[in-house]
């Protein structure tokens, strides 16, 4: 068939083969089909819907468009995590190095942050001296010899993916589950995992706003992932407010080293142990679910947790003892409270509206050009539940210079009642395979 | 809004704006909006629908990305046609001059061949001499002399419609009511007409191959042009078999002159009459569809239609002769007959077969670039209905040279039967604003 024929028969509602899906994407890809032709097509996968066998095809084709890791000198388990994105998510720096401790190699190539969500690139180079940028050889050793790698995404991890994710950004194609369970396993899938644990984020600082949606995507990315020979598991994770207390690079690696020092924020860490428990339990490091708590347990209390995060940070050329010492970090030259204008408990947490914030200050970019000051964000002081008194610091904001406005601003992110509010689960629900 | 937005916006099912849509093209045009981002929105057309008020919209942001011609020398009624395209359909040559002779004047810009279908200037172009590349000055000096002109489509015209027809082509977003309307009232409409009669060509050379189909075409064309203030009426006309008996551009004059001097065949006479009792009506130089007739036919029998025809090939730089003399249009070296091979009736000649061959023949393009071979094409010497008996000839090739496979495959295009088939009439519907 030809290109057009192809678009057509997707326009009407047909379902395109994978072979008809691989040439559809190996033409784009040399050239063959336009930009304006692909966005054509993205437009109708988006409004038609996709099957999963057209699914798997399409992330197939994108994956294979670059290099795909084998990893044949990692002798062992290896399983990474992918989250949907959230504020304060800091939680990829904590897992690598705990579960890589626990005997579950963790071969990682992160994205970078974008609009309201940070990423995970952009808070490891805040660690004096940490490369993101080595190549496939050394990712390799690195993984073997300390059991974790966490490197940015690169231009040889499906191209293809790259330029059909920027095609959709301008087109209006982005919200599209096919589209983005696609997107995200072509590129997790080159990093030569036989497991995958999936964070999706729900709520107003997540990229799917409510449990049904979010619920849609985790199914999706579970049964395409295991489609494609993989062992996925998925959390719903609630995104409402922000994870743990900090947000902004550097103060996201601190908040991460508390963790792995057995300290750190109860969200953070119930979050961690819940991913962590999957992560292992799909390595078969651990049985039960008890067994795999356990191992993580130790890991944190006994130290080779943070021991794991100091031997990764030295293989990436970075300054290991930024663990022992976090002053080590950079930071920001000037502080600010966001004070309590009344009394009452802190009912939430605007996490979007924070994230925003954190942007403003220079932590994040809006596009994908600008830089960002790895010093600057946003501590939370009173997080929801909590009871506060009229003039009581909500937050500390870490500048580079004074930003009243911003002040205003975070501060009406925080909404406080009369009422204590109920406590929120975290972890609102597991998907595997077996779901229905 | 920003594009990606208006793209999300039709995406989603919303309407646009009247402003929203003129935005979008304009910034089309001026260059801000990208071809990927207009096919997206196209497929999002395409398949969400348009509602007439996002059709006319899109029509007049197309038809004001160009030039739009006013007359102000024509000082009477001015009414076009417009065909969506048969096989034989020589229709506007025969209109232009009969109706101008009857007091309407008629602006009319043409199109040329492709695919399947001739074009009118293509056709008028064998005629030596004739030029159909007038400028706005001469075209109404023209219209204003003789009561009509006929020349191409110009780049002036229309220039969005022309770029977004180009990406629809190669995108899979032809087959679209509302963007095909659009699409024809965007360029007929630059003409500076009145009134408009539509010719909607319906059955298996048609681009409309049923008659819901055709009739859902029309009733949008009648409902968008009558909307844009316009008065528009529309004819649904079979186009099962080619009309008339030559396919072929200085056949198909040679067929035009004919009916201009009271000849022609029964077929291509009843829909210039139909379509020209409309433009008279429109044009109110009758009252009653029984007084546009009589005129019709009294300008056809008192030879002032043939006249009209010689001042207008006059007028464009053509040989006025050739109405007269018909033998100083282009002929062709070789002619053939092609036989039938058994005895019986003709129940049909597939009109896309024959212009198929038409074109295999040199007549036509199936690619724009190409060109055409003025005196070849094809004449159909047994029409439906027709008893034949075996070895007698279906029809005359008239070849640059000899073409056995083509005959084969025209011989094809014909069937026989044992019966004589019912006689099926030619306009199958009429289309007002009023119809419901």
């Amino acid at each position: 068939m030809t290109s057009v024929e192809l678009i057509q028969k997707k326009r009407d509602g047909g379902a395109l083969s994978a072979a008809e899906v691989a040439q559809f994407v190996s033409r784009f890809v040399a050239g063959e089909v336009a930009d304006y032709q692909m966005s054509a097509m993205l437009m109708a996968m988006f409004l038609r819907g996709m099957s999963d066998g057209e699914t798997v095809a399409l992330m197939e084709a994108m994956l294979h468009s670059g290099k795909v890791l084998t990893l044949p000198g990692v002798d062992g388990p290896k399983v990474d995590k992918h989250s949907t994105g959230g504020v304060g998510d800091k939680v990829s720096i904590c897992l690598a190095p705990l579960v890589a401790a626990c005997g579950v190699f963790v071969p990682m190539v992160s994205g970078r942050g974008l609009g309201h969500t940070g990423g995970t690139v952009d808070k490891l180079q805040s660690i004096p001296g940490f490369r993101t940028d080595l190549d496939e050889k050394a990712f390799e050793r690195v993984v073997r010899e300390t059991g974790a790698c966490l490197i940015g995404q690169t231009d040889e991890i499906a191209p293809a993916d790259k330029r059909i994710y920027a095609l959709r950004d301008v087109t209006g194609t982005v919200e599209s589950i096919p589209l983005i369970v696609a997107s995200i396993l072509s590129k997790k899938l080159a990093e030569g995992i036989d497991g995958l644990v999936l964070d999706v984020k729900v709520g107003r600082g997540a990229f799917m706003k409510d449990l049904k949606s979010a619920r849609q995507l985790a199914r999706a990315l579970v049964r395409v992932g295991t489609r494609a020979g993989k062992k996925v598991v998925a959390l719903l994770t609630s995104m409402q407010s922000p994870l743990g207390r900090c947000v902004g690079n550097a103060l996201e690696i601190r908040e991460a080293i508390d963790v792995l020092r057995g300290e750190g924020p109860e969200d953070v860490v119930a979050c961690t142990l819940a991913l962590g428990r999957e992560m292992l339990l799909l390595g078969r490091v651990a049985k039960t679910a008890r067994e795999a708590e356990a191992k993580l347990s130790a890991a944190l209390r006994d130290g080779s947790a943070a021991r794991s995060m100091e031997r990764i940070i030295a293989a990436q050329g970075g300054d290991p003892r930024v663990v022992s010492d976090t002053s080590r970090l950079p930071s920001a030259p000037v502080t600010t409270e966001v004070l309590a204008a009344r009394r009452g408990f802190v009912t939430g947490i605007d996490a979007r509206e924070i994230g925003l914030c954190a942007v403003a200050l220079g932590a994040g970019r809006l596009r994908a050009e600008e830089k960002i000051d790895p010093a600057v964000g946003i501590e939370i002081l009173a997080k929801p539940g909590d009871a506060v008194e009229r003039g009581q610091p909500l937050a500390r904001l870490y500048l580079r210079s004074a930003a009243i406005e911003t002040g205003e601003r975070v501060a009406r992110a925080f909404a406080i009642g009369a009422r204590r509010p109920a406590k929120q689960n975290l972890v609102l629900e597991r998907i595997t395979a077996r779901s229905k």
